[in-house]
Formats: structure tokens, sequence, C-alpha cells
């Protein structure tokens, strides 16, 4: 829930550059993992092109990313945007789409290790908030997508409008994308970045 | 968006412990001020008996608070529930609903003044990330709803389990609630407490 609606608060709150649009399955109610259900205006099939595609995690990922006709449908519209950006093990469907070849990526830690086996194409980074490679945005898991959002409002319209943003909804932004408490609490500093990560 | 789905996200990541309901005007999908929608279970009418009350804030507040029949059914639905909490501005409904009466509580900071307007038998407490009195928590604006869910979890589980859904989520929760670094942004270290409070 927060992967989706988290960065979805930071870009709401920005009503004159950016307009929402919820893609699913089909159009209509979709459940999450723990239950809550969102509406979605448009299925697959119909997605309209949009300028920043967001792709969250959860457990759902562990089912998409063997899903070959979801993946082809992801590459073809995610390829139109001009940001690709995920949250959590959202990467591991940009990964198993092929979206993140050869770029820099992070995620979920808890996941990390699992995220990594989705694509040796991409050069994973174990620690990091985020990060940006061209037009990949990645961030780490659930509320990372927070920090990523605000990182990505600063890019377009400048670091204060971001903690204008930031202020708006009383959220201490980490501002700073190498910052990453977490990797360490998983082990994975005993993981080495790809070579050229 | 975020008042709901971060402390959904926090009580989500326990689903042995919580589950979690949805009310809402009628049954299904109710769209947020920014434009996305949830899905609700129940219409206010049906709703069942709740151990944990969480009512969000949002632009929708400022209708509600002078909306006599849900204020009647806010109290009277609120007052069967173990914990009645708020986020954000959600504070000035149960204000309104008489169900902070003699209580210390808080709000949104940049809408501060405004909430203080809506009872004056409530003991307001400008600086805090989320205050608590009795069975009534009520937490700063926005993603202090998080903070305040933690807080909640620590209350119910221990605050050895709120660290693990922080690091879960991937969260730097901020576990003192007297941390507000937004009142004062506001310009609400020159108001006063309520003289008790």
């Amino acid at each position: 829930m927060l992967d989706v609606f988290g960065p979805l608060e930071i870009f709401g709150a920005r009503p004159e550059a950016f307009s929402i649009t919820l893609i699913g399955p089909d159009a209509g109610a979709v459940a999450s993992n723990q239950g809550p259900a969102a509406v979605c205006n448009y299925a697959y099939a119909e997605a309209p092109e949009c300028d920043i595609v967001l792709v969250p995690g959860g457990m759902g990922t562990r089912r998409l990313v063997a899903d070959e006709t979801f993946l082809r449908w992801l590459a073809a519209w995610a390829d139109r945007a001009e940001f690709v950006t995920s949250v959590c093990t959202g990467a591991a469907l940009l990964a198993a789409a092929g979206l993140l070849d050869d770029r820099r990526a992070t995620s979920n830690k808890q996941a990390f290790r699992w995220v990594v086996t989705t694509s040796d194409r991409v050069k994973w980074v174990p620690q990091a908030r985020w990060v940006v490679d061209g037009r990949c945005w990645t961030s780490s898991g659930v509320a990372a997508g927070i920090d990523m959002a605000l990182g990505l409002v600063a890019h377009l319209s400048g670091e204060e409008d971001a903690r204008g943003v930031a202020t708006h909804v009383e959220y201490e932004w980490h501002s700073d994308s190498s910052w990453d408490p977490f990797a360490s609490v998983y082990g994975l500093e005993d993981i080495e970045s790809s070579p050229s990560a």
C-alpha cells in the first residue's frame, strides 16, 4: 500500500504538475496483499502513455516476474515513458522486463538476494535509498519510495519545491540518495555491487 | 492518501494481529482529494465495531466538521472502540464529535489554527509528533500517522516488534512522540498550549 500511496501523496501535492492514473490487470478494484483495495483507472491493454511510470513492489511481484505476457506489455508500455521508476521489489519487474539492462538500480533490502536473481544484466546497488541511472529511478523498500518521489520532484522543479512538499506532508525527507541504514540489517555489505556499479 | 495508507501499511505488516476494514459514506470506491480512490468495505450505517478507529484528515474534513449527521454517527461508532485515533486534520472531526473532550490532542501543523477552532474543550498541543491521552491517539500531519501507528504497535506488542515493522518497511521511525520540527515552520511556538495541556 505504501509503495503506491507514499509516492502518490508526494506527486498529488502538486496537482498543477502531476495527474495520477492507476493501471491494473483490469479497470476497477485491485486488492493489496494486506487486504485494502485501490481502484485502477485502466486495464493494462488500455493504459494511456504516461510521462512517469511507477511500478510498486509487494508479494504480487513473485508471480508477475514469471508472467511473460505481463512483462512484454510492461516493456512496451514503459519504454515510451520519460521516467521509469520502481519502489521496493517493483525493480524485479523492471529488471525481468529488460528495462534496467546495463543500468544501476536498487530494490528492497530484505528481498535483495531474490531480486538480483531476476536479471544479471542489471548493475545492482545493495546500499542506496534510491538510484538514478538515466531515465531509470529505482528505490529501496516501501517507505523509500517517498524519498525517491521527492528526489524526482527536486529533479523536475528544484530542491526548494521538494522541501516544500515534504514540509506540507510533515515528512522528514532523506534527500541524500546514498543514505541507507537498512542494507546492513540484512548483511548486504557482504554482497558486492556489480563490478561496474 | 498517506493519512490512510501509511498507518495501514504498518498495521498490515502484522496480519496475525490486525485486520483492516475501510468505512465510508457508502460501500465501494471513495476518491481522495488528489484523485485516486480506495474501496470502502462498509457504509457508515453498516460499520462493524472496531477495536481501533482511525480517522484520516484531508480537505474533506472542512465539510464533515459541520455535518451533524456524520458527527453523531462518528461519536456513537467510535465510542465503542478501544482506541480512537486520528491522522492530520482527522483530529478536527474527533474534536467536533466530542470524542476529544478534556483530552490532550494534536493535529496537522499547517492547519493547526483552524483545527483548534473546532472545539474549545480539547487541550490542543501545538508541538508533538503524536499525543496519547487515555484511549485517544492523535497525530500531526500526513506522514506523522506512520510514527503514531508504530507507537501503537509498540504499546500493544512491545517496542522491539514496532522496530521490526519499521525495518521491514524501511522506515526511519521517529519513536519520540515529542519530536516535531514542523510546529516551528508554521510559527506554532507562538501559540500557547491549552492551560492544562
